[in-house]
């Protein structure tokens, strides 16, 4: 499958790669995450040139990869330091990829393009990530469908009224405007329901879950797979951060042409220092994603196929629109690449 | 694969469709069944055209499908009543397929082909399975096998002397002519054994297991799968019915080009209200298809791979002149519907 | 895949052929193997030409096989001579191969190629399976790799250093030469490390682990996929036999392209009639091939999913010469087959 390359790409968040290896495909590349002597994250090819052995079921030897099978050595720039038994070949053109990997707000973002790697363009997520007035709880997983169809999920709040409508269903969702916008690459897609009675999801966390409440909920997307989620209530006519705020992130990344790495946080204003709290937000995201979300995303994939979305005619309708645009941006992004 | 399609497929038994959605692929189309607000059943795409989603996944609402992703609602001719945010479209050209369906004698009968639905040719089972002088006990499993190894298996007693020998071999057996004959697209296939021991099959149904009786197996095949048996054991000249009869019904509808659903009815004369022969007929099914039949039909399968039939040139003998007779005859009916 | 086909491969031990019928895909054919009314092996076929049932899913009757679909039986030379209800078709064609098939040094041998069997090229193990200085213990496993791989792997004991470094490294052991040669299409690979300490797997079994002593490391290959290890600690200066001498067999056979018989044997001059040795010698086995080699040898054929070797651009080393001396002798054998 063609992919954006030259664009950073969540790798995974920084606080899961500790002092293992980590094999991890991503746009169909084989990928190993590890961290060097000084605990900087290294993101280099993972098929040894060799005999093609993965290089994650080696090990971390002064700092350098030495692959398990016949003990080849790599560095941080991929070039091969060692061959035991052949002095002579190491010195020579065996080398792997080697990735540019930095490591921002908790993320890991790496960049697979071969054009040089665009650091002005790194995302920025310290406002939800690294901010006292939030408090993040992350997950990971992987998604057996391709990356476009998470990309309409996650841009499209109004699914929520049917695959999760036992947290998130109240009449007048659709009487309001679906206020969908672009800027540049950036999509965004929102609905704010005033005077109503907050759903399930929110109800729980406020002092009188029947007084009456503005509900937001928006998406904002960037390419390649950034996801920035805004939803919450607050008392009628109240500033957003006076009510219960949720800004997740989500961050999508390509493993397969049928598979997805999927890495979310859940970021929340409320209870910041509260065990239960973070517990409370990972079990939303396991009965969310796990249970409504992924099995749905999947089935769809197996109905699709091996098929290309647009062959299969779909009949779209006007909640489309923002998922439309990350589709038209997507494509217009990787033919201007291939030129 | 190329089917036949018009003609009447079994989808199911009635009596397995309750208030819930049933997903089911049938000739590789995706079907939704379920039963409308009157418990009328019906049969519709269980793709919705939107974005794919199977609608088994969704609910039931007012007697109306709501796609369990975004809230799409189709009735009971696959017309679309309702999407929501967007009534325009709900008014213009979505729809998903409407299969006619009929439930007769317990069977849900549904047509997947362009033509009209020939109502005439609905199989009548009624003398099997509405007749007070038999019970019927239904059940139905999926073989990892093509719909004609099926057919093969359910034309030819003869293979119960060796795949079911525990239960049915006696001497004799291929000593007696094997009556085959076709009737328009009607293929039967028979065998009489006159003076012999009953076989354990029934044999533990006779009040003197020793005595000597006719003996007789009849298979008859109408298009597209249907399946008529006729088998047991009455005291030397006497009427079939006087003797331990099963007619039982043998329905198989392809899922895909390796595998197939199978309807089966075990229909008996005897003991017809007495829970522990209900429970022995399905302990016999069990017993036969499951462990004997089904494991040989997908080892079979599993040897031809994805090869056709012809191209592996098979060394036919007479005793499968019955199967050949099916296969020559779906051919016929396929290429016809082709012109 | 294109296989050499006229040479003599390990089709099992023959001490795991015992009363029952065993089905084993051998160079992508199905073959039957059991023993005859006398004991002897057989090999044919395991498709039933008729309706190609599994064979072995079947019975020996009276030392011929009964196809367990239809009853249809089959010689050991692979001639039908019973079609039950068919007198006449038995009489004529059907037939199913009958292999040659040969029980030496507990190894059955089967020769699956067009051309007469070279009997005088069976192989000789003799001197390893049926020596009274010696002790074997037997296995066997199947691994998703081709065969080329397990090839790559048993040719080269430098992986050894690494994949089994906790069991066999030592520093020196790349300091010494590797001793590559070829005789005919017979190819070596050897080291000697004087003067060392032995190395984990040896030195449990010495009086002093810490005395110094000789260590090699031999490996030779027969084609098509014939091992002969011998791997050992001797005091220094002294014979070989004087010491802890380890010198297995090792058979290789393909099953399809991406897949491998490996049949192995234990051979060690030491503790001969010892059950615990025996037992150390199978958990040996165990540690090395389970949890070592195969994970692997899967893991380096996943990374190269169905490409050839070739096509991925291997970056060979010195280490390498062995085993590309295999590759290379077996497809001038394979070409030489196909002239």
């Amino acid at each position: 499958m063609t992919y954006l390359r030259n664009a950073w790409y969540a790798a995974g968040w920084a606080s899961d790669l500790g002092d293992e290896l980590i094999g991890r495909t991503l746009l169909e590349l084989p990928v190993l995450l590890y961290r060097d002597a000084n605990g900087k994250a290294i993101a280099t090819g993972d098929r040894c040139p060799h005999r093609f052995a993965p290089l994650h079921r080696g090990r971390k030897v002064d700092g350098v990869i030495e692959c398990g099978y016949h003990g080849i050595r790599f560095d941080e720039r991929g070039k091969c330091v060692l061959v035991p038994g052949d002095e002579e070949r190491a010195a020579r053109n065996m080398r792997i990829p080697a990735y540019p990997l930095e490591e921002r707000d908790g993320v890991l973002w790496i960049w697979l393009g071969s054009a040089e790697p665009d650091r002005a363009a790194l995302p920025d997520l310290s406002d939800r990530l690294s901010n006292p007035k939030f408090r993040a709880v992350t997950g990971s997983m992987t998604v057996r469908a391709n990356y476009e169809l998470l990309a309409d999920n996650l841009i499209d709040p109004s699914h929520g009224q049917f695959l999760h409508g036992d947290l998130l269903r109240r009449d007048g969702f659709f009487d309001v405007p679906h206020n969908v916008s672009q800027s540049g690459t950036t999509v965004s897609s929102e609905r704010v329901i005033r005077d109503t009675v907050a759903p399930a999801a929110y109800a729980m966390f406020l002092a009188d879950p029947a007084a009456p409440v503005d509900w937001w909920t928006r998406a904002q997307w960037d390419p390649p797979g950034i996801f920035r989620l805004d939803n919450g209530v607050t008392p009628c006519g109240a500033d957003r951060d006076a009510g219960v705020r949720r800004c997740g992130v989500h961050l999508i990344t390509p493993e397969t042409a049928t598979s997805t790495h999927y890495f979310f946080a859940a970021v929340r204003n409320y209870r910041l220092d509260d065990a239960a709290a973070d517990e409370a937000s990972r079990s939303w995201q396991q009965t969310v994603f796990q249970e409504q979300d992924r099995p749905m995303l999947e089935a769809v994939q197996a109905m699709m196929g091996t098929a290309d979305f647009a062959s299969l005619h779909p009949v779209l309708t006007a909640g489309d629109r923002p998922a439309m645009r990350i589709r038209t941006t997507m494509r217009r992004l990787i033919e201007a690449e291939l030129i």
